[in-house]
């Protein structure tokens, strides 16, 4: 087992109407003033925003809205944020929504805290040094990022899907109520679904030795995610299947699942960041291309646990059935698996490949993921 | 799932040679003197005292030595060590050992806050407003109070075993280093196993639902520990062996676990601290003494979940295979699995439920556990 450090002091309040609390939260901590971001109309339709808005109006707390945040949240809006936050001094940011929502309102609690270019911070120019609390009420389970100290933002001009990591960013109390996710669309459910995976499945697959007690726990997570899924398509209102699903969501990227592993990136995000920059498809949608190609080009460097993957998650015998199941079960479930599915035009793929090895520079992961082993990777996913 | 909150602020620093960085960590939170709590003279031997004292010295930090903790840290001498931190008015406490030093030193910690008799804390008859910081240094994986708000004292008058819990005694860091559990004894090793696997089962069966996802964590932790402490047996310096099991060992009991699970409590280690409150007997051997003998009889409250443990631990077919295989597997290792194996007098019997029922009152158990229970519950253990 590697020396680790883990620490998260986020505070979790899971349950049934449990969004209701967010007012008595925030005066139990002397917040007076917050920036309210959401997305899309949804939380008004749903009636989510009303509750907020009545939660926060029994205690006082004012607000300044900060609504329209972008599925692949954008810099510009971000900047936006910041530029409401330092006018009207908030004292703390309320991101209500899923994981767009909250990256976009930690980055805003970061940019509120300096007068310097915020996308600095995501070039890894410059270290995080303070930042607003962040309050959260969850409406999508997927992202992890309401248990996390991870940031991702696209900045539109340059092309740029970019994170920020910081112990400043972890939310102060994050609100998780199932309930707040039956809303959630089947196509949104499946990309989700391949998300969460994919957060646990990277440091398993690619590092070079991963401790038993780690194996377990990320097995764990895989077939609950799988099993709930599968519930949650059928029963969009079923409960416990909402709920186990949202906390294997949470617990997939809150740091636990990464302790102690020898080595260990995040090879498909890269890859799948690349693809959300540049047509703006949904992550969880890149994730389920990228994958499988990606599992394929790499599996012979880690046969041992794409064994053990196969066994384990499909009782199959050998890696590339492991990797035939998987991939056949995100089409089950609606997530596309090539370029073709999603509509990514294939004479693009030098773009593509250029867009990830840009990032691969950022992640210090080039020296590995070279032009030509990207190509050879996202070859795997022409159909 | 239930509805519920986590909140788990304590920094784990984990791996090898962790220790050595203590006076920097204290440096740099401000922490001038520390109350250095330990156990009897094994740090000594080990040179670990040596290497905690030389890191201290090398940042200035001043400390004040409170040794001599026991395996059942006692009420009286944790009084003194309250005596001590109040006269040299120290910033912090930093424990160095088992479960019992950390919890001694978390007692001690509320204990200086306060002019309040602190066993009042314990009797549950005030609640736990403050405490000085308090810092860790584990040397045996059990008890998982590195990384918790818990912490169990004996008062030798009295003979009541009880335990406190607040989310001011989580240890603000824990430095976790496998290579310091290498002198650990087969028999203690035996010991803690038992403990980390009572701390993990006893809401798996005790409650009226465990969703999926919490089963498996906990069979992850399970299998781990069996796992591991086979290993251990055989090579006490197994590195990963002993890693796997200090971290098995912590989040068994840093609140992930019982997460959502309806119902659920703690009997075993309701009866096994009073086994331990008379004959001063290691906790983890009460435990392997009471949890068969609870399981026999709560078995067809739940038998379910009985199966279930049956099947994914020993591959065994039914509810009583499950028990009769956790019991020679507690055997095998070398822990009591009765009275008699443990030398505890039969007709003591009366004294134990006694002292059980007591703490079932202070537990809000008892209308559950009764005397009858009680005896029907102890009388399994006999041989």
């Amino acid at each position: 087992m590697e020396n680790f450090e883990f620490f998260n002091p986020t505070r979790i309040i899971f349950g049934r109407d449990t969004e209701k609390k967010i007012g008595k939260i925030l005066e139990k901590d002397d917040v007076e003033k917050v920036l309210f971001v959401y997305g899309k109309s949804s939380i008004k339709e749903t009636g989510l925003y009303d509750k907020v808005v009545e939660s926060l109006k029994k205690e006082g707390i004012e607000f300044i809205e900060h609504g329209g945040v972008k599925p692949n949240p954008v810099l510009s809006h971000t900047k936006e944020g910041i530029e409401k936050a330092k006018k009207y001094k908030v004292d703390a940011v309320l991101a209500v929504g899923g994981g767009s929502v909250i990256d976009e309102g930690k980055t805003i609690a970061v940019g509120a805290k300096t007068n310097k270019e915020v996308w600095d911070f995501f070039r890894r120019k410059r270290e995080i040094k303070k930042a607003l609390p962040v309050y959260v009420i969850l409406t999508l389970a997927a992202t992890g990022s309401e248990m996390n100290g991870f940031a991702v933002i696209t900045n539109e001009e340059t092309k740029e899907k970019l994170s920020i990591s910081s112990e400043h960013i972890f939310p102060r109390v994050s609100i998780l109520n199932p309930e707040l996710t039956f809303t959630v669309s089947k196509q949104y459910q499946a990309y989700a679904a391949v998300d969460v995976l994919a957060h646990v499945i990277e440091y398993y697959f690619s590092g070079q030795y991963c401790p038993n007690l780690q194996n377990r726990l990320i097995e764990s997570i895989i077939k609950t995610v799988m099993e709930t899924t599968e519930i949650i398509l059928n029963e969009p209102h079923h409960y416990n299947a909402r709920a186990e699903f949202m906390w294997a969501s949470t617990i997939a990227l809150n740091g636990l699942t990464r302790l102690g592993i020898k080595g260990g990136e995040f090879p498909n995000h890269m890859i799948a960041h690349s693809l959300g920059a540049i047509y703006d498809l949904p992550h969880g949608a890149c994730l389920s291309i990228v994958i499988p190609a990606w599992m394929k080009w790499y599996k012979d460097k880690n046969r041992t646990q794409f064994e053990r993957f196969a066994k384990e998650i499909f009782n199959a015998n050998t890696a590339e059935e492991g990797i035939d199941n998987l991939k056949a079960w995100f089409k089950k479930i609606g997530a596309p698996v090539s370029f073709k599915d999603a509509g990514v035009p294939e004479k693009d793929m030098d773009i593509i490949v250029d867009n990830a090895y840009n990032i691969a520079v950022v992640w210090d992961m080039a020296q590995k993921y070279t032009r030509e082993v990207l190509t050879e990777i996202l070859k795997n996913a022409k159909d």
